[in-house]
């Protein structure tokens, strides 16, 4: 992979991201993320203007659902890192072992059933189509 | 797709899931996807069984969010009748209509980082690692 | 879609493979897939050349249980067409409504197994490396 | 990930499904993969339930084909662990270097035509449509 | 689905977001994912925010070959909707007949030889390992 | 891994292929894909032959442009080795840092609005949908 590009050695557009990622973080720690993706300045601003937006801002999903629901996603994608990088957000906010393990197991058995569906090309029933 | 096998034509092993699934869920109502499955009825038994164990068993992580889990997954998959159904299940557990906009918010960045993180190749902190 | 190109449309290259695949399958009948990816003719040959070298010439694994592997692909893949092409070929080649359902349980729990193991970070075992 | 429970440190729940996995497979050896979700025993008892039921009770599919189905579907998710596992058990029920070779050429042409089919927006044939 | 929120009937930041479409496009026409997704109006500007920035600004690739790109993604996840707007967005921009039954090519070719590295295990050359 | 056969060890099928890709390509150099799936010979040709049809021939697609789509669907697929790979000839080919930074924002993107379309469940517009 492409070096992580260090704090000290950040100007510009990257500086000013990395600060408000430790200031909104309150931690000087900058996770890889970041500092890799720091090599295309306007992909970092852009996805921390987007992680703000929706994982950072208070609303109506609690932030520990909403790094279990992250880690959903990159379990069934595959992406180590974000397993990694999730799963530490989502202990940090107070995911015990037995949430986690239960965690998988929803993530686990949807995959199954996404796939029994599919595989038996079941019909919407009536009852579950509507408008908004 | 097969045709639902309906209530009144069940019978043996699916007649008894059939009415475990109504006692359970305090309804008549049978979705496709049981209906469809059970011409298979080891399928049919097993994923019940799974189903109840894993979603309906009180636990650690509360129903609502289960199915938030639930519907993160099928998104990821695309799998149309699981969103439909898991939709379903979650607005009558109380999910409302900008919690779902937000669910989706979540799993749509979730599909992007995992992919940055995949394509720049980043390499997990050290901070991230971890044993049980 | 485009509109599938009809046997009597045909020419040149592909009028050549749509009587090569008359000729390999002892059939008239041609389905969509092929009809329509003969609107980029260098596509149908290059596909049917696959095709034919992977899935119709005889070799050490017999004829239903290619068509299996190609549905359990596609199930997990989420492709209508292919689970219904590939679905029709493999009851033409014998699959019963019993192995049909046993392949869909085994695609399903794979499926669930699969993100277990990626989610719980599971390393392989010492005994399950290998070299050719 | 987290550390493998051994055998000789489990106890109860988790015991108990180590003895059967020993005795159905008539070997000591346990593979990491019910190590490590043994942390989360509700899983380790539910996935070897499942697994006994779909892969392990003699059935209409034979025991090579279906560790052939489990290696399709865990190469087109990418599970590293699982390729590892199943392969092994596939080498041991008789799997042949010749037929690996087929089985992952099959899994990449049906990936391949998936996309296709998927791409070319192509229609299902009136002849592949089906009721059971 | 939700019924799209049309034009005559969206107001504030919904308003504003369709009248920038409409500007940054030169049309009225506002399609389908940007009326439905206005039901979230927060992901409608964040989208719309991101896609300007992505798709939009003029940069180092050029916008045919963008939609190219997106449609390679879109066909490899099965989302027609994606396959369909930005298909009609790369022929508006002069994708040729031609040039969509070569990438179709590409993005089938991809997926077989992606999992034909996977389920080989192919170990990434030495030549092939760089650091930015 | 199967350990890669090197040029020297090869005969018959397998060093016809390497000498074709090695007059191809213009070097001395084969990656370890080849010398890997060599080890089931009708992979290598079948797989070197489309990759001449799809990626080699001139065609109404440049070269360029092909490896970004290539290098798009393999970063979908978490293909680790794709992206080496294919990442090593599209810079051979021209690719700059600032176009790679681009084409994963595009392939992120995508991956983001692919899932936003699926899980609202927006309609095709009329305008999109379109005979050949």
């Amino acid at each position: 992979m492409p070096k992580p590009i260090e704090y000290e050695a950040s100007t510009g557009e990257v500086r000013a991201v990395y600060d408000d990622i430790r200031a909104t973080r309150k931690t000087d720690f900058i996770n890889n993320f970041w500092k890799v993706i720091a090599h295309h300045p306007s992909t970092l601003s852009r996805i921390w203007d987007s992680l703000k937006r929706v994982m950072v801002r208070p609303s109506s999903i609690d932030p520990l659902t909403k790094e279990m629901i992250y880690i959903a996603v990159s379990v069934t994608n595959n992406c180590q890192y974000c397993i990694a990088s999730h799963g530490a957000a989502a202990r940090a906010k107070g995911l015990t072992d037995e949430q986690f393990g239960e965690l998988l197991d929803i993530v686990g058995l949807a995959n199954e059933t996404n796939r029994l569906a599919i595989g038996w090309q079941v019909e919407v029933d009536e009852a579950f189509r509507q408008d908004a």
